[in-house]
């Protein structure tokens, strides 16, 4: 099962300027996908953030940046994605020649976006320019609308075996069901099973409703577990 | 200036069963209130991913978690944080009084949400629960109408100078801007300076606008930047 982290760069996230909207986007792509998506992080444009994320993620198959790829002083994440893996900035020829076909000149801003980590991979899609991967760490840009597009490039390297799920919901309290729960959740390890109460938001607050999930690349498992389930709400 | 950093602890989040809603919330609260976000996490509900996170953390003056703290299984926020913080959890004997007192039984999974890191600290709002702080770490529930009322009821502990901010918009294209945007970030560096070009979404993407964001606490560096960018473009 392919692994995945996400890393969205941006001051201007944690600030609130925009809101982010690749975040999301990932969420629900990499799951329909099939892949696992175990850790989602917003970091500032500084160079030791991005490094320190991109070292700690070396577990994961995938890692995905956002943002920070632009000619700007505070477009850092070639420099800390090279930083993370130990490797040095490289000038890409192929991008330079790029830079050079859509009429940009190369001066030291531009070149920027073509300094890359060692070991650099290229992949082209139907965009101009390609998807930059180093290692495990793919990097996209963060405007919207350019990351969804180059993402959907390359989206099948993120497949994996898709992920079933049900859902029960019901009137009875979380507290009243949880010790039966956890040995359902024990009984059946292959199923990821989730509990998420529902509150009113009036003014005495209360339990409404309570949503339970089950999840589970082994369709056997999740029946015997949603059948344990039912025999228990 | 107090700085924080946000951990949503939750497997529905990054598997996309729910919307995190208290990360956007708790951007747009932090900035209003004048706290600098410096990261934001989403974790699965393990005890070694949350522990880590609040490990790492150990620097800002807070960090708020979101989620993982009902009877159930799954819920493990208490024991992470506690962990995190290098220290043991212990019974707290305010929560099991008021634990019997909103009629809910003794059971083991109950008194999960009386298990919390020792050295903790209970700040009671208009809230029947208290918000469990302990060192660094404010935790809070996941379910979106709760969490807002808790964090409300604490909000003014998070209270820093406020920030001021200015914005630019031009038509001139980000990768002819950007060395002399360096130069102007160079010379106020009190004044954080963000550079966002808007992508039109059509068949031949293509740059239409860049936004200039200027923000700082110092009123009169914040203008004489605005004046210098006022003056490039």
């Amino acid at each position: 099962v392919p692994t995945a982290a996400v890393l969205v760069v941006g001051d201007e996230i944690l600030s609130g300027k925009f809101t982010d909207e690749n975040g999301p986007y990932l969420i629900r792509r990499l799951r329909e996908l099939g892949c696992d998506l175990r850790r989602l992080v917003v970091v500032p444009d500084t160079l030791d953030a991005i490094a320190e994320e991109v070292a700690r993620a070396a577990g994961f198959d995938h890692v995905v940046t956002t943002g920070g790829v632009g000619p700007t002083h505070d477009d850092l994440t070639f420099e800390g994605v090279a930083r993370g893996l130990g490797r040095p900035l490289v000038l890409a020829d192929e991008l330079v020649a790029l830079l050079a076909r859509s009429g940009l000149p190369p001066t030291e801003a531009n070149l920027r976006m073509c300094r890359v980590p060692e070991g650099y991979r290229l992949e082209f899609g139907r965009s101009s320019f390609p998807v930059v991967r180093a290692g495990n760490t793919w990097i996209f840009p963060g405007v919207p609308s350019l990351f969804r597009k180059k993402f959907e490039d390359v989206a099948n390297a993120f497949r994996g075996a898709p992920i079933l799920t049900a859902r029960r919901a019901t009137s009875r309290r979380e507290t009243d069901l949880a010790e039966a729960l956890a040995q359902v959740a024990a009984r059946f390890p292959a199923v990821a099973i989730g509990s998420y109460p529902r509150w009113g938001d009036g003014e005495r607050m209360r339990e409404e409703e309570l949503v339970l999930t089950l999840e589970s690349r082994d369709a056997d498992a999740l029946d015997q577990a949603a059948e344990a389930l039912d025999r228990l709400l």
